[in-house]
């Protein structure tokens, strides 16, 4: 038995997001996409886990999954395969034997969500499934400060939206940065980094700080949202097509 | 009467291309796509001409164009009817009243065409419409040196694949560069400066500085494709979708 750790990037605009539906979602999920090319390849079902799921119509950079397998593969083989089987918005980028124990999900330390806004005047023709487009002025000086508030050690539970059965809203958000992209000045880069993300996390508290932005939300409000703060209380949740899963640290990864 | 200069930035990987093939080809050009929404604007028909065409697949940062109307409009409201009712990747990202004489094709002083290559390993799912994918190490210190004979005034005859009843095929190429995407290592870009292009001339210029790349052709060998050389003997012709229509620049702008 070989475990293989993956790296993946993904245009995630044309399917229902990361998770596979149902034992045969008809190719509408990234993970089914690879599991029926992996499944080829090994001559047996395989299961794809990813770091995490992401969202109809999110991105990935560099999503990390691993799967099992009995049959004997190289990494070149793998990825040669997965280059010639995979349809052309999806790559897996790099293959590695990992250990037997190792697991995307629970075993990662650290993840980077990267989400842009278009800032132009006009939507941006290139930007249309890769960003949200917001033409109002933004206070970007008011939307640092007020993210200052959210790091840290909190129960983030105003900031998701799937509340059933979970243990823990205790996440450690560890940086929120604002910047212009580099090289394109329409373009605004949040980046998020934490130890882990409830569902729609970053996208609710994008869509909060973009109401501080808009100067709808007071930029000193937002620790009242922490331990116990309400959903109805936060912002919006951001349009899916600006969010990219940038990276998934793992413990002894670089 | 009116005229109005506009400027345009669109997506051209759904498009058979700039030109309106017909009195109505069913939105299938960037053209009659445009010809459409300012006619219902205008409240007549309207004729939108461009720098220059592009083929299906190609893309533009900034075409220019014009067209010229009785209707009285305001850039304010053109712009706001063109950003309601284009389609998401076609944009008019500026409009302004020209003098009467303005010929967006006629008058073009220079155009500058940017050529992306991606050279990552694996093709990137975000550039799989937007650049031509060379995984094989090309030799860009060649592919410089080769570009340097192709500058200056030539009859560029073997760069071009229309040649019934053009006059001309005498060009002044200004300047090639190849240089590293700014901020995505994995994106060499190409950038022609001419007075004017023929039709798929960036195109085969291209393909010929990738044989050099390739050391399928030599370095020093190009000055023999110029005014006189055959078709037969340039490079083949680079794919569409890594092309784009930078910039038009006219006398007196900026």
């Amino acid at each position: 038995m070989a475990t293989w750790r993956l790296t993946i990037r993904y245009d995630g605009a044309r399917y229902k997001g990361w998770q596979r539906l149902g034992k045969e979602d008809g190719g509408s999920s990234i993970q089914g996409k690879l599991e029926a090319v992996f499944a080829t390849l090994c001559g047996e079902e395989v299961l794809v886990t990813g770091s995490g799921r992401t969202d109809a119509g999110v991105h990935a950079l560099a999503q990390v999954a691993h799967f099992r397998t009995t049959a004997s593969l190289s990494s070149q083989s793998l990825l040669a395969h997965a280059a010639r089987y995979l349809p052309d918005d999806i790559a897996v980028t790099a293959a590695e034997e990992a250990d037997d124990r190792f697991h995307a999900r629970y075993q990662v330390k650290e993840k980077v969500y990267l989400y842009r806004v278009d800032i132009g005047l006009w939507p941006d023709p290139f930007e249309r499934k890769y960003a949200w487009h917001i033409p109002e002025p933004l206070d970007f000086k008011s939307m640092a400060r007020a993210a200052q508030d959210l790091l840290g050690e909190h129960d983030f539970s105003a900031f998701t939206t799937m509340k059933s059965k979970k243990k823990s809203y205790v996440k450690n958000l560890k940086s929120i940065d604002i910047e212009k992209a580099p090289n394109k000045d329409s373009i605004v880069h949040i980046r998020l980094v934490a130890d882990g993300f409830l569902h729609n996390m970053v996208r609710i508290i994008v869509g909060t700080l973009i109401e501080v932005g808009r100067e709808e939300r007071d930029a000193h409000s937002l620790s009242g949202l922490l331990d116990g703060g309400l959903r109805s209380d936060a912002g919006p949740t951001a349009p899916a097509k600006g969010l990219f899963l940038e990276r998934a640290e793992y413990a002894g990864s670089e």
